[in-house]
């Protein structure tokens, strides 16, 4: 590997063997459902409980991937996972059941890209043949933790966000067919101040620009390199702050499709549920490993930069006043050698 | 790197550059006081919450690390690092005054070993040229989050364990002076079923057994090969179990001494306080970079193996009947070339 500023270059550029995408009912109501590996019609998951029925999104979600990987289950070497939970608890079960060295991530939403950036370098250093990535979120979970209890019901302000529920997983490998992983911008925390936490989008969108300056800096790439960068997710407020700041850096995004996981995932006239659009360390997950990856192995897409936002607080920190901790996380994929 | 079984073998063999040990009034009256950098006087370290506290330790243990490391602030290139706390918010906000790339991991009490073996994946792979690896646990904020309110002082059983408070950080690179990371054996999430979250010796021995016996099989080694094995942390309850468990594997533990953070940081004359022995993310990073390299340095000590242990439940994978899933990360220390 090379590193340049905050960016990794994978010599050996990682392939992405296999990949898997389950989601709860209202994501499969949405524009992407036909990309999807399988639909539960059921918020619960067919669990008893929520949190189970996350761990179980992940569960299934990494089985599939590793049918699809084509490769056994006992060929994995580590899995590298994360989610939203207290503890990553569902990232830590479903790594009880797969029975491989595990190594828990957290970066919030951005654990998706986090946990591919380090599974990649897993590859390209020579400490795995075979890493999988994966991380899953559940409406009603996050609910819970992170705001009121869910029967409450309580109403949001319309620049919230609305957390998915589904799980995404990946196989990288350093032969096969498949997606590369070319580059990874570890991002740096970057704070302005915004105390709201139902203000996600403006939250993570600085950081979101502070990720994507640097991977431009670092690999002297402009925009219009890639077919298409996303952010995960900043929203239908976050989308166009990112631009704004973006553009005052001279970052030409209007060279390029830049678009957010978030407003993706949902049918937009769903707006009174959806709210801003999408969250959850789920939704560019699935987004990624569900419908890009699909794109760019029909040959519609071919260079791609997915930036994973996250925000990195917690109830008690802002119970005790402090403002929201963003991060991003991106990671370039290219088909072909 | 190489990869044998769940071991890695660093080729560059990673130098700790430095490291740095901070902790609590509690901890600054056991016996390895004269190895830890600073001793705050105070449980509130100097800080209006405990949180804000355990930060402020994190942070303190960062500055110091780099100090001892010789290197400046601008040239640390990525940050791995984790805590006991909901959504790791110790090491974020540590990361936010940091402000260098950042990778959050979570490993509960595994993170220092966690965090250690992928900074030095980072400098092995070429992807750093520095990486800092750190924790921090707070006494306060663990019994708050996890059991019961702080100020209504219950009781525990004997078996309990005491959460530390401490944080240690380290600098890795390639070149340099110090011990060197030569092996990280990933552990796998072992459970064998107890439920009593009092009972974390109990619970996280079996997965330290597992991890020690990857470690010889994978690197064909022996006990005897380790002037000092130390798990971290199983406490009284604990260790006496993984010894017997790796008896039952044909480890023969007696050829080496075999030690647990959580036994080496307090005085036993204080058992009513501390019950069966220290615990916490900060336990073994402290002893860690604290006691044990001080020792390698002073050349008391040539080869160590460090088996940060740790117990992934949450309170809310508790209260929904689920037993323990634990882990153990193994890292491998030497000095000389």
């Amino acid at each position: 590997m090379q590193v340049k500023g905050q960016t990794w270059t994978y010599e050996k550029k990682p392939v992405i063997l296999g990949a898997s995408s389950i989601v709860g009912p209202e994501e499969g109501e949405g524009p992407l459902a036909e990309d999807f590996d399988f639909i539960y019609d059921n918020i619960e998951i067919n669990e008893k409980t929520w949190e189970k029925g996350e761990r179980r999104l992940l569960e299934d979600a990494a089985r599939k991937a590793l049918e699809h990987a084509s490769i056994k289950e006992e060929d994995l070497q580590f899995y590298v996972g994360g989610d939203l939970m207290n503890q990553i608890i569902s990232s830590s079960f479903a790594a009880r059941k797969m029975g491989v060295p595990y190594i828990g991530v957290f970066g919030a939403c951005s654990t998706s890209m986090e946990s591919l950036a380090v599974a990649s370098m897993m590859i390209d250093s020579g400490a795995a043949q075979y890493a999988m990535a994966g991380t899953a979120s559940h409406n009603c979970t996050v609910e819970k933790q992170f705001r009121y209890p869910t029967e409450y019901g309580s109403q949001k302000p319309p620049y919230a966000q609305y957390t998915i529920t589904g799980a995404g997983c990946s196989v990288v490998s350093a032969q096969g067919d498949g997606p590369h992983v070319t580059h990874a911008t570890i991002g740096k925390v970057i704070d302005l101040g915004v105390k709201d936490p139902f203000n996600m989008g403006t939250a993570m969108a600085p950081a979101a620009a502070d990720t994507i300056t640097a991977h431009m800096r670092d690999t002297g790439r402009s925009p219009g390199y890639y077919d298409l960068i996303v952010t995960g997710d900043l929203a239908a407020v976050g989308l166009p702050i990112a631009k704004e700041l973006l553009k005052k850096e001279g970052i030409a995004m209007e060279e390029t499709n830049f678009m957010d996981c978030g407003l993706m995932i949902y049918d937009r006239d769903r707006q009174k549920y959806v709210l801003s659009g999408g969250s959850g360390c789920g939704c560019s997950a699935v987004v990624t490993y569900g419908h890009i990856l699909k794109r760019m192995k029909r040959g519609e897409l071919h260079k791609v930069l997915v930036v994973a936002t996250g925000a990195l607080l917690s109830p008690l920190s802002y119970q005790q006043g402090e403002s929201i901790p963003c991060i991003a996380h991106a990671v370039s994929l290219e088909m072909g050698g």
